[in-house]
């Protein structure tokens, strides 16, 4: 049985954390599984870690349970503070909150960092009980189907035997794609957003640059950088900044940084000259600083293989036709990444199957990163539809 | 007076350059320029060459020459063979010789290397006469005006009063659109193929990722690895990897590989995997060992820096207004690189400055790549186009 090594504090007073709408101060709690877990890859994790956050209470028939499933560069802390000096809130504080779409006056929202990442699951940076270093590039690549093998078991230790969401964006939306097929009696909604059924050549093609970046980077060491005084910083800025771009629309780049100079005039050299260079040099260095080359490599390597007709005969209505449970989907018109064409074919598919599936697209300019924000077509929709299901449970 | 090093060969017999529709075997033609030449940075190049080749014969009065401007890894070999062994024709073979859109019965096409180049023309690989050794990362950032410039001195030399048409695709349609408003007189038509009247943040966003793979290769040395026993190959793999994902459209890199993979079942690792992977990585090495990283800088900062607006208030009509030529302007549907959109803004300020203008959207799945295809609505539409102009000057 998994032994809890946090549990979540007292809220603490904070300017933000206090802010109407915040969930306020959280704390990450860590459980452990002793269980060994076989993987799509054949490999076993003998045992392992898995760190989530919770906002909102769980009712007392734990009906209430929404599972946040998070995308490529995400982790656990999706909404409130970890501390009172915290001056940015977790990835989705957009969405989760008290009032906001996902409510946490009506929710239990539990919130996971996935296996193979870099933010307390287990992952590349965690030691190998085998060899007693960081696994490194020896961690086993883990799919989507295995995320959501490893949420089943979270919720069997926490009592939850029937999600009323589960809930992603991007990634996070194809693990809940996954749920609904793997799993059809666990949850009775599945909200897939900014996702697609499957990856594309051109998806592909991204991911294996931002790959080979990494991997040929002279600090990887074959993976094995933990414990060298260099790691492969500069390809995990190239990595960031190339997602970055299929991150956000021609539009919204557009609008946001036009052509401006970032010293007003050319200089007629290699150094940064215009205010996008600028921007994306610089997520890409705080990206470096906070993520693990060898999870993002193992993240990407999920998105690629993600693919849930597979065992369905690469019929996805065949593989939807499983799920019991109801299904939003929305997509974003200027999402060029996970296009409005790709959330379609999942439409098409759950309508094929004659699922009950309720699909948006949301005309608005900010890209796959949509998602991520606080849009008012987009969240107030979120939020009607997540009353139906709190009105269901209640 | 510029000295000319090479003068064509006759043709030999070979198997393709033989065929219907092949200017045959071609032999290119160096001049050197030893009047100097002051670029849009300030800085002067003492002397400089320039590479090109012709096809077709020039006329008596001189007024059915075309010249061809080449995109970002161009060069002057547009047509024909080198050598009876040789098994590609140049780049764009789909589009000149006989009987084929630009025709070369009818005109004089000249083809050139444009100086910072890799394949004849002065440019970092070339010897710095102030030093004695490669100019590297020395050689001066030359822009789409510089290139203009040269070509007004190549014109000057083959007593070119005026081109018949100037024509490019991508950034080679930037030059013709440039050449339009810095020379009026000196050209009749211009042909803009899958261009754009500017970068937009995504597109220079692109540039950026390519150079800092380039600048940050342990082989770059700071330029000067000409002499040294590495070069930044990666970094010009990875260059050009990105770069090729933006030539092809979604569409059809679908349609060519779509999820097939090497070796028909996954490996669950970062080896390739799936045949989009392989095949960009072949063409990004194929792709190293036929280019110069420094020349690829220059080339990207070219394309960021093409604005043609910025000398008349950023008014593309008021820059064109200068204009006295007729145009054509091409794009292609699927074209996400430079999208029809940014054609109709060209097309946009053309009729505002009340110019003579056709345009034509051609609807195909290639992508940007599209402008060097023979793609039958496209190379028969520029075609009629062309065969109008030959009626003018005969």
């Amino acid at each position: 049985m998994p032994n809890v090594h946090n549990t979540p504090s007292t809220p603490e007073s904070s300017i933000n954390a206090t802010k109407p709408g915040s969930v306020g101060i959280v704390t990450p709690i860590t459980l452990h599984f002793d269980k060994s877990l076989t993987l799509q890859c054949g490999k076993t994790l003998s045992e392992y870690d898995i760190i989530y956050e919770t906002y909102g209470t769980l009712n007392a028939n734990k009906t209430n349970a929404i599972l946040i499933c998070h995308a490529l560069s995400g982790h656990h802390h999706a909404a409130g503070y970890h501390s009172s000096s915290d001056k940015r809130p977790g990835w989705w504080d957009a969405c989760i909150g008290p009032g906001k779409a996902i409510d946490t006056d009506a929710f239990h929202v539990i919130s996971i960092n996935n296996l193979g990442g870099c933010h307390g699951s287990t992952g590349p940076e965690s030691i190998n009980p085998d060899t007693g270093i960081p696994y490194g590039p020896d961690f086993p690549i883990v799919t989507s189907k295995d995320w959501v093998e490893s949420q089943v078991r979270l919720a069997d230790v926490l009592e939850i035997r029937q999600w009323a969401a589960v809930i992603g964006g991007s990634l996070g939306g194809m693990q809940a794609l996954q749920w609904s097929i793997d799993y059809p009696e666990r949850l009775r909604h599945a909200v897939v957003i900014a996702a697609a059924p499957i990856l594309s050549a051109q998806n592909i093609a991204f991911n294996e640059i931002a790959r080979k970046a990494i991997l040929s980077d002279s600090g990887f060491h074959n993976g094995h950088y933990y414990d060298k005084d260099s790691f492969p910083k500069n390809g995990l800025i190239l990595a960031r900044m190339l997602g970055h771009i299929t991150y956000l629309s021609d539009t919204a780049m557009r609008e946001k940084f036009g052509r401006e100079l970032r010293e007003g005039k050319l200089k007629f050299d290699y150094d940064i000259e215009f205010q996008v260079e600028s921007y994306l040099n610089y997520q890409g260095e705080v990206f470096s600083e906070n993520f693990d080359a060898n999870t993002y490599l193992l993240m990407t390597r999920a998105l690629d293989y993600f693919d849930p007709a597979a065992e369905y005969g690469n019929d996805l209505s065949l593989a939807v036709d499983r799920a019991k449970c109801r299904f939003l989907v929305i997509s974003f018109t200027t999402d060029w990444r996970f296009s409005p064409e790709r959330s379609v074919e999942i439409v098409d598919a759950l309508v094929a199957a004659d699922k009950d599936v309720t699909y948006s697209e949301i005309d608005c300019p900010q890209g796959h990163d949509s998602f991520l924000l606080d849009i008012p077509q987009y969240t107030q929709l979120f939020k009607a539809y997540m009353q139906g299901i709190a009105q269901e449970i209640s």
